[in-house]
């Protein structure tokens, strides 16, 4: 958009307010029926899609890139549109707010992240961005005040480690300062790269309190949805994520003259361990997950019985009492397999982040405005960290989820269907509208 | 050994025959008493381990390296101490001669070979070549005539592919001559450095019927004469050895969002084919081997369900058509695991050396001597390959196999003891007399 078009925008605007004065308090009946700018929402994701897009339909803009940093200005330029006060905090998120009725109520906050991983795809996060700036532009084009302040934060290096949330929420350490990111940059270089404060992040940037409740809108990421052919995801939680690092010793020897009774075959127990942790995790009801998907074997020869196994375990649930259940059935499968197979496992844990449970006031919320508009739902966990998962621990948080096609993620092929989008952002502004009259505080 | 004791060594053996000029024709009664020198074959073997001594205390003397060249001259001094006739074929084969009383007969043949793997060991082959020395030396010093031309035959490169006995078989093809060895050498150059002619290798430089009987002494390189403690191995045959390049096609997608009845995870599909392969080679009785030594997954991360894995099938047997038995089970139970894991496999056989049995009436000849000789013995396949398997195919072959320390080979830590290794040696002696008397070809 030009400066001009902006300008007759805002007179458009000035226009309306002077022809319709009494509008400003609008019954919650007739907010009700507002609806959001499907097309609009679309257009601006196929413009945001732009920068960094790929050859193969998707978009690369890893945090702290230039495309980033132009993307980061696209959206800027959007929220001056909608008149949002744009203020960048000290770790280079980008919030948009809008005045609330009440001065004493905290903010509403919503919005998700427009980074991408390297060869991503062009939704993940950037559907909950564009539909953050939609609603505050739906309520502003048709002078809707609310009671609480709104806030739509676009939280920067999501795919990084939810680093801007994490920043806002519990602070960040010398250590994530000096990660190196996709964009070689340092996370504290790419901080001062998007007009942030590396030296004002230690600590947490908004306080326990500080903020009324956090909605976000997100593609499911996986097949959940589109596989029951259901419209929105009401999210239960972020699950815990728990990585391992495991070794497997064994005994490398000719694969020829060794007998196979004589064996200490690394990859023989790795293998019967891959085995167990799909029994043990399949074996519980529920929608745990547990994956081995790094494997390595020594000295990976033909003629040589493995000797050693590098490979892993992760395992994900909303339920970390669950997640230890597992993992005591896995360990106790492994001791049989190590005297089955003359071999010795070892566990080195290198990730632990704990579940992040969604607020039952907000998931009804969800769940019942995405049912007056006609919409059919489901209660899920989220499998993928988001930064809602942070945010849990300065306020309750609401997710919500729209069909990902074939459940694929961070993927030039990952797609998800315009009216499905649409269908989000409206239970996003209806939502916003349900607990803006709701909460007190 | 300087060539002032040489000179004297000569002297003494003149000495001998002027004071017993009647023992030429030594009666088949008074040569079963013959003996090797023990310590002057272990103190050869100490000897020709200094070119290439590794820290570990192993030897690394590849095929066509400098310290081969030197090792070859070594041997050869060894063999002129003996006074056998020597000879380097087209191949580079060194091949020492005595000849034998009746013209009409075929030679003996006796031999191994002196190059190791990279960082390999200081027994195999070498025990075997300075055996067959040995064996030629005590016929000398005790003026014990053979009705048989014997060869003592040094092959070149065994463990760069049995080159030097696959050339006299059977020749070497462009391609063979082409392939770069470990030394950087192709087998080309390595030829003409060690002073043999790739020109002349096209064809086999022996043919069938040439070789009246060729008899091997190895170590095992396996534990089973060790755990059994068992003196000396009678070799069944060399097992055909089988490589397949295996893939595992499956769909790459997100480790937590996916659930688990919706993944086509190549890793898994992989772990059930591991534990199939296992299940079908132990299910049979027999002492076939079969490994998975190679494992690769693709992305290899925590956080993806693999979508790919590539790996390996080796199976070994002295039985060509339970090989095929076994591939079979194994492919029938591959397309039960595609079904349950919804990924597709793919088998690229990229080796199958066919099996070479021993000769029975050799086989019984080892038992026989062995057992005169006070030593046990069992009936065990080669489960690595040797030069003998190639020279099977010119004439009946026989092996005799000295335990091996825990079963270790091609590693520093292969050991044999030097009175296993006399005794190898006196059942080699023994057996050659033997078959002297015995074989009329």
């Amino acid at each position: 958009m030009t400066f001009n078009s902006f300008i007759s925008r805002r007179d458009f605007n000035l226009t309306l307010l002077a022809a319709l004065p009494v509008i400003v308090f609008r019954s919650p009946q007739s907010n009700k029926s507002l609806r959001v700018d499907g097309q609009r929402i679309n257009s601006h994701l196929t413009e945001l899609a732009q920068f960094g897009r790929t050859a193969a339909g998707g978009t690369s803009r890893v945090a702290y890139s230039d495309l980033d940093l132009r993307a980061r200005d696209y959206t800027m330029k959007l929220m001056r549109d909608v008149k949002l006060d744009i203020n960048i905090d000290a770790a280079g998120n980008i919030i948009g707010s809008l005045p609330g009725i009440d001065s004493n109520l905290k903010p509403l906050m919503i919005g998700s992240h427009i980074d991408s991983v390297p060869d991503g795809g062009s939704f993940d996060g950037q559907v909950g961005s564009m539909g953050a700036i939609e609603v505050a532009q739906t309520l502003v084009e048709h002078n809707v005040r609310l009671r609480h302040p709104l806030e739509v934060v676009i939280f920067q290096n999501e795919e990084g480690g939810t680093i801007g949330s994490t920043a806002m929420a519990r602070g960040l350490t010398e250590k994530d300062l000096n990660v190196v990111t996709n964009s070689k940059k340092t996370v504290r270089e790419g901080i001062k790269f998007i007009g942030g404060d590396p030296d004002r992040v230690a600590s947490p940037l908004r306080k326990k309190g500080d903020v009324a409740a956090y909605v976000e809108l997100h593609i499911e990421q996986g097949g959940s949805l589109a596989a029951d052919k259901i419209d929105i995801g009401v999210v239960e939680g972020i699950v815990g994520v728990y990585w391992w690092e495991v070794t497997v010793e064994g005994f490398a020897n000719h694969a020829g003259t060794t007998p196979m009774n004589q064996r200490h075959d690394a990859l023989l127990a790795a293998a019967k361990y891959i085995e167990a942790v799909n029994r043990v995790v399949t074996s519980i009801p529920g929608r745990q997950v547990g994956t081995v998907g790094k494997i390595q074997a020594f000295p990976n020869a033909f003629n040589v019985v493995p000797g050693r196994v590098n490979t892993s375990l992760g395992l994900r649930d909303l339920d970390a009492a669950k997640v230890k259940t597992m993992f005591e059935k896995i360990l106790s499968e492994v001791r049989q397999i190590e005297a089955d197979t003359g071999t010795k496992f070892e566990f080195k844990q290198v990730n632990a982040s704990k579940p992040a449970l969604t607020d039952t006031r907000i998931r009804k919320a969800i769940d019942d405005t995405a049912k007056s508009l006609g919409l059919s739902t489901k209660l899920l966990p989220s499998g993928a960290g988001h930064d809602a998962q942070e945010i849990a621990e300065l306020c309750p948080v609401g997710m919500i989820f729209v069909p990902s096609r074939d459940g694929i993620s961070h993927s030039p092929r990952e797609f998800s269907r315009a009216e499905d989008i649409t269908n989000g952002v409206n239970v996003l502004l209806q939502t916003v509208l349900k607990l803006d009259a709701e909460l007190s505080n």
